[in-house]
């Protein structure tokens, strides 16, 4: 394994180098002017792929932003690993907040910058880059590898989960490897073992057909603004519950083991509230932060639009307002009851005098891992080895809504071997990535797949992890 | 009278064609972006009105937008009529519901489509082409008129006051003339008596000093989209009641006469609803919708902002959101005092959690005319002449801040001779002005100016109203 790590650092200005190519590259999934950008960043990694090695290595067209599949069957008899990733990242507004422009990574304060770099570029990168490093120091893999990169994480995944139904024999493999949580610190590894759930709709109002003039209608028709607003408050009470009856009827509750271990994880409320820069922090009452963010949902809005936004006044009352929202879930919730219960809500608090169109987006169900699977011990002794701390097992606020319907098509654990920091911007201005995790990171995945060679295998002493 | 109105018939297509050319300049008053063009309309308008005798016609600058002022006297023992409008116009957005562009006059249905066509571009032109009919026909005008039109009146007039009160004894006039208020219909005038006040803030919630991925910190701090709803969610009482303590304290009320006179003006709530698409008309319990607008006040949205407001969902939460607020004031509430109630009621329930912002914006007082003036009399004898009705006193639900203000510095009394009509969708896309009102409006105008020269004459006889 030395010749491989030593191939790593021999490479690393290479690896950088194509780290930024794929940075530049605006896979923007939700956006569809950047339809074409995505489209070319499929094609981009496909051939990165085939450089390290995966002769078969394809854009796999789909409804929506095609696939990357790739694999490489080094002996059937070795056990399999299908790393997954994806190479769409978010949308860049507000992009006058961002200190060099999103698609044009920067290196500073030993930091990379970039949109994606953390989440899910700079990750998925490595792994190709410890793929190559194994051919150049091996001439192959010490496992059998396959390789799924989707392009529509950031929206849902839509298409995700009928290609796992359809291609399920194909892809199957012992444990599924995924680099796309965070860390709890820059030398603190961790491997997430529960992932909340999303379900997310938008709420339209909708009031006079044009745009009205507020002195010459107002006192007349409703304002979509606040009848918008009059609806969206009556979705949490002030502690910051949420108030949708029977949103929490399936919520599983937190053992006290759990309860006293995110207690010795938990940051300090001061440093956090600095952190974040806010006043005071806030949430459910009867919950610490962390475990409002780990164990217990949310109901977020996440953007609200309507009527005038420049400069100064304008005295209109809107044909339309709208809000997006999205709720984060827990075991056992369901996106869909949940959904249906949202909705209802909406609709039994609609106000007077205007209509309302409701929309679901995506959705995906929580997660939660077998902890003690050799899998998993397999990635934390990797993580160990390469940052000198032992891995913890955490719980993450975020979402992935497709590791439940990877667990549910293929049957394998799912490996989630973050590399991100909670701190790294991801989907706001300024996403960056840490130099450092960059480096350790790429010996944690050169061991992993050692580890995982190791430890899935169906009898010791044949495997390429004991070169 | 019959030669000047000849001359207004004979010019038509002229004066339409300068009106176009009017129109094409975009004086958005509230965008910086626009700040040339609000110059160059006020230099086209100071050489209109020098073309049509005005010798004196300037632009005056401001710390804002400029004025165009001039004057015309005839003969220092006839009265004098101050004629006042604006030049500038609200924005266009939602730009993608023209029909035709804003700022690309066109004529469909017997209407001029343009923004600023009725408010107020439309009706000042008029006036300067009567001006200039005047003096086509007969050498002059039939009384002494001064000019001022200003740019800032879609913005609040912040500069228009100073400027009274500093050259009022140089305004001095017998009465105020203003085209700036609507018809009850195409052959229906009217003259205001009523407007209601105006007092605009904008509200900004500050959360965390970055926007946050709401998976990694939904539970942790409050969401400023959030707490921006909950706060605003408190302003109204569900029966659309304005919640905020105090705001109803100054309000004169409806006196039973007057409540019958609407009830006899007001239209039939079917069509109304038919005519804005809504489902239900709404307001303030205890009060018909024409009560609600003309003698109520109100507070409204006007803009909401925050977060995402793109396609899709995305999972943020953003570091700020915001609302633009705006109250319709009746006799006798102060504006000032308004917004000190609102203000403090925002911040008594400011939620935990955020930091509130709040800015002030401009700010006018309610008004009420002596409806048996002199002045006002003859304008409704020149409507009736023109469109073959008499002219109905109404009250209005929109704003002339300034209009008090001359009342208060000039003490004339002011005529509200309106020529637009509710239904021409001013502060909306496809702005229009009615072509049949064009062409009797301006009979209206040159009848007006003849009237006002009789009924403000210090002795009967003397003056040109007489030819």
């Amino acid at each position: 394994m030395n010749a491989v790590l030593e191939a790593v650092r021999r490479e690393r200005d290479a690896i950088l180098d194509g780290l930024f190519r794929f940075l530049a590259l605006p896979s923007v999934s939700a956006l569809s002017v950047h339809k074409a950008d995505v489209d070319r960043t499929a094609a981009f990694l496909a051939d990165a792929l085939r450089e390290a090695g995966f002769a078969d290595a394809r854009v796999e067209p789909t409804a929506g932003h095609p696939l990357v599949v790739a694999s490489s069957v080094v002996d059937p008899l070795l056990p399999t690993v299908l790393f997954y990733g994806h190479y769409d990242v978010q949308p860049v507004d507000p992009e006058d907040r961002w200190t060099t422009p999103p698609f044009a990574p920067a290196i500073r304060d030993g930091r990379i910058y970039a949109r994606g770099a953390s989440d899910d570029k700079g990750p998925v990168w490595m792994h190709l880059a410890v793929f190559r490093a194994y051919r150049d120091a091996w001439g192959r893999l010490p496992l059998n590898v396959k390789v799924l990169i989707e392009g529509e994480e950031e929206i849902g995944s839509p298409h995700l989960e009928p290609y796992l139904a359809a291609h399920r024999h194909e892809l199957a493999a012992d444990a599924v490897l995924i680099s796309d949580t965070t860390m709890l610190g820059p030398d603190r590894p961790a491997i997430t073992v529960g992932l909340r759930g999303l379900a997310a709709l938008e709420v339209r109002v909708r009031g006079p057909k044009s745009d009205l003039h507020s002195g010459l209608y107002g006192g007349i028709v409703h304002n979509p603004l606040q009848a918008l607003v009059r609806l969206l408050a009556t979705l949490h009470d002030a502690d910051g519950r949420v108030a949708v009856p029977g949103f929490y009827d399936d919520v599983r509750p937190l053992p006290p083991s759990e309860r006293a271990e995110i207690a010795a994880l938990a940051p300090a409320a001061d440093a956090l509230r600095a952190e974040l820069g806010v006043p005071a922090l806030f949430g459910e009452a009867g919950f610490t932060p962390l475990e409002r963010n780990w164990a217990r949902p949310t109901l977020e809005l996440n953007g609200l639009f309507g009527g005038f936004q420049g400069e100064g006044i304008k005295t209109v009352i809107p044909a339309e307002a709208g809000a997006k929202l999205s709720a984060r879930l827990v075991p056992d919730q369901d996106p869909e009851r949940i959904l249906d219960l949202v909705e209802d809500h909406l609709r039994r608090h609609a106000p007077p005098g205007v209509v309302l169109d409701l929309r679901r987006f995506d959705a995906g169900r929580p997660y939660l891992a077998p902890a003690d699977h050799p899998a998993i011990r397999a990635a934390a002794r990797a993580l160990e080895a390469a940052f000198g701390r032992p891995a913890a097992f955490i719980r993450m606020g975020g979402s992935i809504p497709i590791v439940e319907p990877f667990r549910r098509h293929l049957g394998a654990p799912i490996v989630l071997m973050g590399l991100g920091l909670t701190t790294d911007n991801i989907h706001a201005p300024d996403e960056h990535f840490d130099l450092a995790i960059f480096d350790r990171g790429l010996e944690a995945i050169v061991r992993a797949y050692a580890e995982l060679a190791d430890a899935l295998a169906p009898a010791a002493g044949q495997t390429g992890a004991d070169r």
